[in-house]
């Protein structure tokens, strides 16, 4: 089994370095390859996603990614600034399912800006589609609008667009995942406005058909929004499309108040995946070793279970990240009083010794 | 001055009465006209926006609107549904400019399912872009899909299209509403991304010039609703495009936990506006006698200060709500032990009394 390792920028390095100790005292023969990915990826070649990278990536059986951004990158023209390189990544690996799970450590509620009793014991899944929807549908640009009363003004232009396939396949996805957990479905949308959500809906009243033991639901996506910050422990699993999904999941994310924690995975149809932590590269503190690690660990436990088939020490990683939390141990980003400030490094080694 | 009432579905006709009878008492010669909008207007004529309706709207000098949308009208075929009404007013009376506060009176802090020291005091102004984007760009449709993988298969899209023109103009709202307040002004987009919110903020950076006292910042969506859930009371003015805005200003009304009390103003650009409460028509408790009429008396105040140059009877009412809330009358849905609890017609009774 090969696992590409890419480090990416700002605090990525250190969380990943955490996440690759744990994953070689698994007594596992995995094969580790890094290579440079982001601003470091444009800085070491030329280009946010070289292509030696992307084909490593390619020939890997599951990639764990750390993060990108600096400031230095942030005045680059679009196509070589270092967001691409996530796009181009999903874009090339063909991974359309992005799992974000928002889970509330009952040892970290009091993180949450919400109030203990609205956020405690969160536990959801958000499953965003992550290949279509206006991120990449063409056309698009900058144009002489064509008409109405701004014709003949430049405008700027995109399009949503989601095919049928495109839609069965994360609706399957999105149904698998709830007959895992509690059931329950929600499928957010615009259907009231949008032909692309309207079309969606349909698509996923269809696929319903086949999992008639999941309960499903649709919720427009301002009204799902809402119901993030008023009750978000009655959804069980959500599921929508790229865009509404980039804005729902970074909410639910925030939450927890706890977004260090947080891991993601995005697999494409033969549950081959990237998994990175749900945060950014963090150039503010990069270098400082106080960054979290346990969202990274936590990803390399997702890779460990999606894509290379190792359940058990995915589960033995997620106790061990139990364990250094109940043990009281807490990176600066989630300390409270009472409880024992420690570094990245020190995290690392904590969940090492928990195993 | 003539002043179109659409009373709509719903809590929309008790809660409209309670602003009428507020508006009765100011001791303005204001023309008042009723017509039927929403399921109402297909009950009555056919259509969610009756011709009659629409032309009394366009006669008049300001629109209270309550709210659309009931059981019955769900299964109706989309452009007969309610909210095509809205949707059919906004664009048809230009109404570009949407103004939502989001505003926590301290007396309701404890209503907010967020921690009383992250929202009370809360005082922010979004402003959401309401006649473009996707909302109302073509083409749009469902097709064949032209190329890619799922050539050949049925897709749904539609068009995001952002003209300078529509830009500028909301940017020019936006920066003057900003100028009234705080001074800061967010710009939300999704620049790295999209087309049409790279150009976006190419020239919500262009206006910023005959700005110069307004400090400018740029957030993406994504980012922008974490920020509202992590620490909402940094924002003073936001503003973006029709579908952002739809999603972060129904999570900041959220925020307050009380979006009873949160009203709206949709404006042309001759401050000719549409005012509603910020809530829906909540068909299950329409007719209870039991909601809250607060956000729809705040909206006529908004009206009084926009539309109809009457920024002093705005300010009474606006006095004559905080002075019924600080005697400690509420409705169920912001009731709280120690409170007394009242129905809609006795809350506008108390405003009316306040005045
Ligand atoms: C960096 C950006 C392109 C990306 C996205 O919008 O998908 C990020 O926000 C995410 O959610 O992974
Ligand atoms: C009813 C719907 C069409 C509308 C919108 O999406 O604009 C509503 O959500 C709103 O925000 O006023």
């Amino acid at each position: 089994m090969k696992i590409a390792i890419l480090p990416g920028d700002g605090i990525g390095p250190e969380i990943v370095a955490q996440a690759v100790k744990v994953l070689n005292v698994l007594g596992e023969s995995f094969e580790l390859e890094t290579a440079p990915v982001g601003g470091a990826g444009y800085a070491a070649h030329g280009h946010p996603l070289p292509e030696a990278t992307l084909a490593l990536a390619k020939a890997a059986d599951a990639v764990l990614f750390g993060a990108v951004g600096d400031y230095q990158y942030d005045n680059l023209e679009r196509q070589f600034r270092p967001e691409q390189a996530i796009l181009g990544l999903r874009k090339n690996l063909g991974l359309f399912a992005n799992l974000r799970p928002a889970i509330l450590y009952p040892e970290l509620a009091g993180a949450s800006t919400l109030k203990p009793e609205v956020v405690s014991g969160l536990d959801i899944l958000i499953i965003r589609e992550l290949t279509g929807d206006i991120y990449f549908g063409q056309p698009r640009g900058v144009r002489e609008c064509p008409d109405g009363p701004f014709k003949g003004q430049r405008e700027g232009f995109d399009t949503m667009r989601y095919a049928e396939g495109e839609i069965r396949r994360i609706a399957h996805v999105a149904f698998q995942a709830a007959q895992k957990r509690d059931k329950r479905l929600t499928s957010v949308d615009k259907a009231n406005v949008l032909e692309t959500f309207q079309f969606w809906k349909d698509i996923v009243i269809d696929v319903h058909k086949e999992y008639p033991d999941v309960a499903l639901d649709h919720m427009y996506v301002d009204n799902a929004a809402m119901q993030l910050v008023r009750a978000p422990k009655k959804f069980d699993v959500m599921v929508t499309g790229n865009m509404f999904g980039d804005i729902l999941s970074d909410a639910a994310a925030m939450l927890t108040g706890s977004i260090g924690m947080l891991p993601s995975a995005s697999l494409d149809a033969n549950n081959k995946g990237l998994y990175e932590p749900s945060h950014g590269s963090a150039p503010d503190i990069a270098g400082k070793g106080i960054a979290n690690p346990l969202a990274t660990i936590l990803s390399a436990a997702m890779m460990l279970r999606y894509s290379l088939h190792r359940e058990e020490q995915a589960d033995r990683i997620e106790a061990a990240v139990k364990k250094v939390l109940a043990q009281g141990l807490r990176t600066a980003d989630i300390h409270e009083a009472g409880t024992t400030l420690v570094g990245t490094e020190a995290m690392g080694d904590a969940v090492v010794k928990a195993l």
